[in-house]
């Protein structure tokens, strides 16, 4: 394994507790990655069923543009089965794609739980007229109106994965998208910028959700 | 006391510490306990009235099917009083029983308190549709329908015992329950089962409650 | 200082950081006090004015019943101003002599505040059916009805004490006292009654606040 | 670098990771300064975009009156760009002259963010008979006042510091100032004073917020 890999996986392990801590990655819910090479692609990812809690980075896997797994992590999960990666890894590998993403973060928070179905019928739920937008990469004024769609759930990855796709297409500038009654994926050229978008989104959603 | 049994009471604590923390364990609220041995059957479990955050692994008892106390433990609580298990321990031989469980946690949150109140006339709370549903072992799709049973809450440990039989008996598919204004139980085929029930639920009755 | 002061100062000190941490003792609020002797009466009580997050043992004092300071601390509050004991310490001395306890805490959480200000025209709030109230000494079953009175604010300190010994022998079978929009005082036979008191009505505070 | 300097910058970082832990200062929203020196004015302060809960003592920065980096930090943000001062570094110079403060704390909370829209047209939040409030500097009674002015959200600094100076000289009694649909900024002689502000008030909008 490189020495960028190494480090990479280890930073993913201290995000993913933190997130736990707040709540947003309970029972084993979420994934996280990051970008090793970008050609060819190779995208260090959590593996499916981990408890963020207890992740190390021995866990760490590391993934290609087929969501294949490159390495054997050299940790097991419980009972001893090899870890594979997270059944979301091609909603990863399409938002790496489609945005040249660095790093991508997927939570389940109890607020964008609820707002992802209680605006799932507008297609999208609107931000606006909040500082913590300015944040995001890009903004510069709290004037900024946010888009985050939200996409229909499904089991079908293939399948959400192209509908998340589509999306990504229809709104170039969105931060982040919305799987109904599942959670938030959010993106950002790095891992460090990828966390500033989980805690700002999260953030806004709380804001948006307690005045509803 | 075999190794398995100090590796189990030592995992029961570190557990029981994070729930505390999480406000699920509050004022000596609950209890945990999991299978060190099938036949005969022997099962750690915490201490009546310890304050789970501070609790140590020599506090943990072992008891047998009837709920004796096998060892002594070696520390004691406060006022010196040697340990006692938990008034609750029939419940958690009886799910032991009845679902083959290795593990049980039984926690006391605010938003589960309040929606085994809310819901009681319906006999039970029902989510369904919400991805993090497909944590709960067997759960393949969030189009899932839980249904969490709820109980009327009795200080007849022995018959409280026996309503909660007939109610997994009545709900096989069920993956907990709710006592009525005293908390949830739920379980798994081991302890990192349990864990990640708990944490699925307790966010799904929070996510459900702040709806409501 | 005599070994079991120094043993109290201590555990004062990592409970108040433990409730700080909660969110029930922000801003220098509230207060905690243990009893070190009975005859003639020495109680260890935190100072006027103290961050609890940031406490330390050697800022903790002893006072007499007259709420005097016997010792002086070895380490200053901010600015070199020697310590002195809380305001509110005549309420402690109330609760010790009233009671008979052996430790006191006087939190200020979000859901104690707006309840005794939401209640006060009844004059107190009941809880009832709760599990949760079982935690409560001398309390066997949920069935129990705990009612907390609820006294007027006032800054006369030695006159809020009158009227708190007054509301102790009204309800003598109360485990608690709230302060019209200010905050929550509970007891216990010794420290770790205390906390368990606190945790349990904090607990059940917000589970009545978040159905009214 | 002067001793002052470091254990300032020290106290600075300290202050923002448990701010940042309790949600305050989410998506490297927020910022803090400290007056190391009064004539000429030197100001330490958190550098722009910086994660305060990754935060280091290297990465704050010594400002003059013009908001000008004296110092150069040791430490490098993400990219290896040089960090900046705050862009709202002209709002802190302000507080410190008008107020003569030792410190400014500026918080992004849910609540705060809530009330300071749902109270703009009013222009202000007031907050009254809480004992919460004794614990803001030159406050001796609940039955205190405070009225926390409202200033509209804008991204012309010198404009909006211009507006802050008149708003603070327009209430000489205010200890805290709203920003629309951006957070809090509070004050105090020192660094240790402005923490207990930001937790008190934090505490009652929240507690305001609940009521409403």
């Amino acid at each position: 394994m490189s020495d960028t890999f190494v480090q990479i996986a280890s930073s993913l392990v201290s995000l993913a507790r933190g997130l736990h801590t707040r709540g947003w990655l309970l029972g084993t819910s979420g994934n996280l990655s990051a970008v090793v090479d970008r050609e060819p692609l190779r995208l260090a990812i959590t593996p499916s069923g981990a408890d963020k809690g207890e992740l190390t980075a021995a866990q760490i896997l590391l993934i290609d543009e087929d969501c294949i797994s490159i390495n054997e992590p050299a940790v097991k999960l419980n009972n001893d089965v090899p870890g594979k990666p997270s059944d979301e890894s091609p909603l990863h590998v399409t938002v790496v794609k489609a945005r040249g993403a660095g790093a991508v973060i997927h939570t389940h928070s109890v607020w964008a739980t609820i707002l992802s179905d209680v605006h799932a019928l507008e297609g999208g739920v609107a931000i606006e007229g909040y500082e913590m937008l300015k944040g995001l990469h890009g903004v510069s004024t709290h004037q900024h109106r946010e888009w985050i769609p939200i996409i229909d759930n499904s089991q079908d990855m293939p399948a959400l994965a192209n509908t998340l796709n589509e999306v990504l297409a229809q709104y170039p500038d969105a931060h982040a998208c919305l799987l109904r009654c599942h959670g938030l994926y959010t993106w950002g050229r790095d891992l460090q910028e990828a966390k500033r978008h989980v805690e700002i989104l999260e953030f806004l959603l709380e804001a948006v959700g307690r005045r509803t």
